[in-house]
């Protein structure tokens, strides 16, 4: 009966539910728990007394599309057709969904990495697309030849996220080069690239699909204010996509929210022009390297983090439980939560790894720290 | 290769687009043009310097939906459980696509009347559902018998929309004796109720099926805060449904949006809290009655309007192109931007009937009526 029949609630659902009943530190779901920056939540009260509030046109509020076409300049230094290759949504997880739903049908293989962000799977589900998981490497880079052995006519989509949610992974030059051949010889396979931490790198710099002429003109750039301005609540996304594609995506879309959050667009509009972007990565970094210092008195293990807001550990020497288990004990005994990476395979595999949000205080970070550290 | 082939832009976006092109009143897509009550932005400005950014849960605001329940229990006398029985939507189209999406799929038919709004067909079809037109008869009242004619093992879902879009029509008491009789014959068959206006009706009180014990438990209710607060800009619309429905609605929904504006939420689960519904209906049919009375003087045939704020006429007697066309002369030749009904019906037809949205200042309403009388 059910169309998602395997499907249960989220398990960010679940764990941030858990951590607010037992009042623990909440280092699950990934948001950032300081202030949102002034200078945004003044130009929230002073625009809400303007005429802001009634529907924006469906593909996005236009002063805030132009304002996007700028940040891409800026940032990879592209052009792009604010009218025609911009879509602005109610967060990416509604940018994904609706290009999915646009692009993909009845019997279309998506190729999907293992492991991944929770929602591509379903998404392709509901299009009625099948899901064709290839594992990454176990140093979490793609291998683009099992990748291309996995590719055939049948193949509609591949999907990938870089800055790599959960692992912090990010696409170096080299993968971009065998991105390119392989998609040359499968002229038909669009790339979908989600890309909400883009502006969330350490020590490498990301590479972003916008910089890819030979991949652009076929792939479908997701992107997130959300994470990049920590405000995760409003819900405001955008797509970038070659007009093809976009007028696809378009057709979904205006059926399906038809436009999004005004105040929040407006709002957003207004703050891009005072707002320097890139030095999101340095604030960041920061954090990790005291959350790692932190942790590195605890007895669970470290894997690198080269972008994204999330630290995976290890926590093998600490106990045998499965993932699922052991976060739900920290929660219950120790008082952090935290996300099993199980969640993030296709068949649940339990490598005894979980995944910790840094995109909190410093206090709340020493905090948790500290609890960890006793275990 | 398009998944909706068939399917251009949406009306509202056309003449919306070119009324602002053309400088010319729009009366065409459905928002207010007054401003939004300061007791609202008020609460939005003090509420930004809170803890109301981030992440809300994936089904609402808690406060906000606590609120819901007493604002159903306040307007229908029905108890809804906060927990599982509502969820918070990108307006009340994501509640309709998330709830489609959830409950058809390949093959099912759903029943939609004719004329009606323009989404749910491309929703069915986007859903790999087969949408099954009926005519209402010529007074726009839904025909019982024909509808139940149609009924099948296959039928999945009727589609009802009351207070009617575009015609204003509303369900009698007889009409829902109908309904129930004819579900009672179906035990399979869920109802989606789009109920968007439904504290915008005049003469008539508004029936609701929160109203109705026979059918609510197997109905989905979908209502919108755009359109009762005068904040379409802000897509916050809510589904009541049962939790059997409610669980697979919410399957959908958490990889769709996964959660709606937060800002926006706690605004308005704050204003709940101060203002009084039920009034709204006095207030439109001041509006209503202030344009019938102006267009009384025009060429143009009154229709009757029970309910929403958009009135339906004829201009049989001005002019004989097709609505289309009508009404984009009105816009440029006349400034007055208006919605083709032949847009709300499968397969366009075109009877010399245009809409106007009447939810404007006193002021656009008299001008816009002085420039339809020179017609
Ligand atoms: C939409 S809730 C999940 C937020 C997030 O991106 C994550 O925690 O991975
Ligand atoms: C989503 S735009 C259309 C608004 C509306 O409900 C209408 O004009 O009918």
């Amino acid at each position: 009966m059910s169309k998602l029949s395997n499907i249960s609630t989220s398990i960010f659902t679940v764990m941030s539910k858990m951590a607010t009943e037992h009042n623990a530190i909440n280092l699950s779901q990934g948001f950032p728990n300081f202030p949102v920056d002034e200078k945004l939540t003044d130009i929230v009260a002073q625009l809400t007394k303007q005429d802001v509030h009634q529907y924006t046109p469906m593909a996005g509020y236009p002063p805030l599309m132009n304002k996007i076409t700028t940040l891409v300049a800026h940032s990879y230094q592209r052009t792009i057709q604010s009218e025609t290759e911009i879509l602005v949504t109610t967060g990416a997880t509604q940018g994904i969904f609706s290009s999915v739903q646009a692009l993909v049908g009845n019997g279309d293989e998506v190729i999907i990495l293992d492991p991944s962000y929770d929602s591509y799977e379903p998404n392709v589900l509901l299009s009625n697309g099948t899901p064709v998981r290839i594992a990454l490497n176990d140093d979490y880079t793609p291998n683009w030849e099992i990748i291309e052995a996995a590719c055939s006519e049948k193949t509609k989509m591949i999907i990938i996220n870089n800055p790599h949610n959960p692992t912090g992974k990010i696409l170096t030059e080299s993968d971009f080069e065998a991105l390119e051949k392989l998609l040359e010889k499968f002229p038909n396979i669009i790339l979908l690239s989600d890309e909400v931490y883009e502006y969330i790198t350490f020590e490498q710099k990301h590479i972003s699909v916008h910089t890819k002429p030979l991949l652009r003109n076929r792939t479908v750039v997701i992107s997130s204010f959300g994470k990049t301005f920590h405000i995760t609540g409003w819900k405001i996304g955008y797509v970038v996509a070659p007009e093809h594609l976009m007028t696809e995506i378009k057709k979904v879309h205006q059926f399906l929210v038809f436009s999004v959050n005004s105040l929040s667009q407006a709002a957003i509009s207004e703050y891009l022009d005072i707002v320097f972007v890139d030095n999101i990565g340095d604030f960041y970094q920061q954090k990790r390297d005291c959350f790692r210092q932190l942790l590195g008195k605890s007895r669970f293990k470290l894997l690198p983090c080269e972008g994204t807001y999330f630290q995976v550990v290890s926590y093998e020497a600490i106990s045998n439980e499965n993932d699922v288990d052991f976060c739900k004990r920290l929660i219950t005994e120790h008082g952090v939560a935290a996300i099993p990476i199980s969640t993030f395979y296709e068949n649940e595999k339990d490598l005894k790894l979980i995944r910790f949000c840094f995109a909190k205080d410093n206090a709340t970070l020493e905090e948790a720290a500290r609890r960890l550290c006793e275990i």
